[in-house]
């Protein structure tokens, strides 16, 4: 019987990204300990800092929901920090290696911006508007990392992985 | 030894996008199956023509480097798509379940939003300027199709969802 509404599905994607924030947490320092530049390293620091807020955040939209945050593993996190190993392993040199840092750390937030543009708006639809604020601060600091991730590929890293891209 | 420069990197994940789109061939018609909206309905269909042609473009990225297309599976992709048929299968009735299928959907775009994006950033950086031509094309397409179901969600869906949303 098809009878579960909007709200089950919203219930349903918020453990979903709870998974994947959770597993994030987990990632961020293997990819702050890969990272060469400095800029880089000291990025993906601070995002894990952040993150850590995030998940506190959502703490509170289970709180204020009163439901369990538990139950649930994000698949889509999985595949997506599966390649994180997969690049460390190539054997890319420094330059290349952040590149392909910076790149996995953007497909991670882009996740993240289109899974938080959905909550906000069924948050928004079904009047949840403390939950809303919450999910909101979250989607403006995963829009914020994203660019700075680009600014960084932009202006250094992909310069220092250029000098040597050409095959010989 | 870390030899492995940029140009290897930009191959690498070239072939990730491709086996991504070859796997998002297959699973688009599953979308179209499930979803009951119309308009939702043809406008999976819709993206899955344009899904081929951007395999077809792929391929003339491949024979411009003079490199094999294969050898790559993307684990992103899978965990992406591994999360369609537990939505479907949750028992959500028509208007949640249409707008778990976009939801669904946004996350692949924004994932290949930023796939393209660095793919992008890099064909430039090394002035491989026909690849960046398809390429901006491809990544021209797959924000259209993000903006088109975000239109969706917003305009239809989710209203008709939102009519049983609430707890009872």
């Amino acid at each position: 019987m098809a009878t579960k509404t909007l709200h089950d599905l919203f219930v349903n994607d918020l453990r979903d990204i709870y998974s994947a924030e959770h597993q994030l947490t987990r990632a961020l320092p293997k990819l702050a300990s890969a990272a060469t530049n400095s800029e880089l390293k000291q990025g993906f620091q601070q995002h894990l800092e952040e993150t850590r807020a995030q998940v506190d955040r959502l703490d509170r939209v289970f709180e204020t929901l009163e439901i369990a945050s538990r139950g649930q593993t994000c698949a889509a996190m999985e595949g997506l920090l599966a390649e994180v190993p997969q690049l460390i392993e190539l054997g890319l040199e420094p330059g290349a290696l952040d590149a392909a840092l910076i790149a996995a750390a953007q497909k991670v937030e882009h996740y993240e911006i289109a899974a938080y543009g959905t909550l906000c708006t069924w948050a928004k639809a079904m009047n949840h508007d403390r939950v809303l604020t919450l999910l909101l601060e979250i989607l403006a600091e995963e829009k914020a990392a994203d660019e700075k991730l680009t600014q960084l590929a932009k202006t250094t890293i992909n310069t220092v992985a250029l000098q040597r891209a050409r095959p010989a």
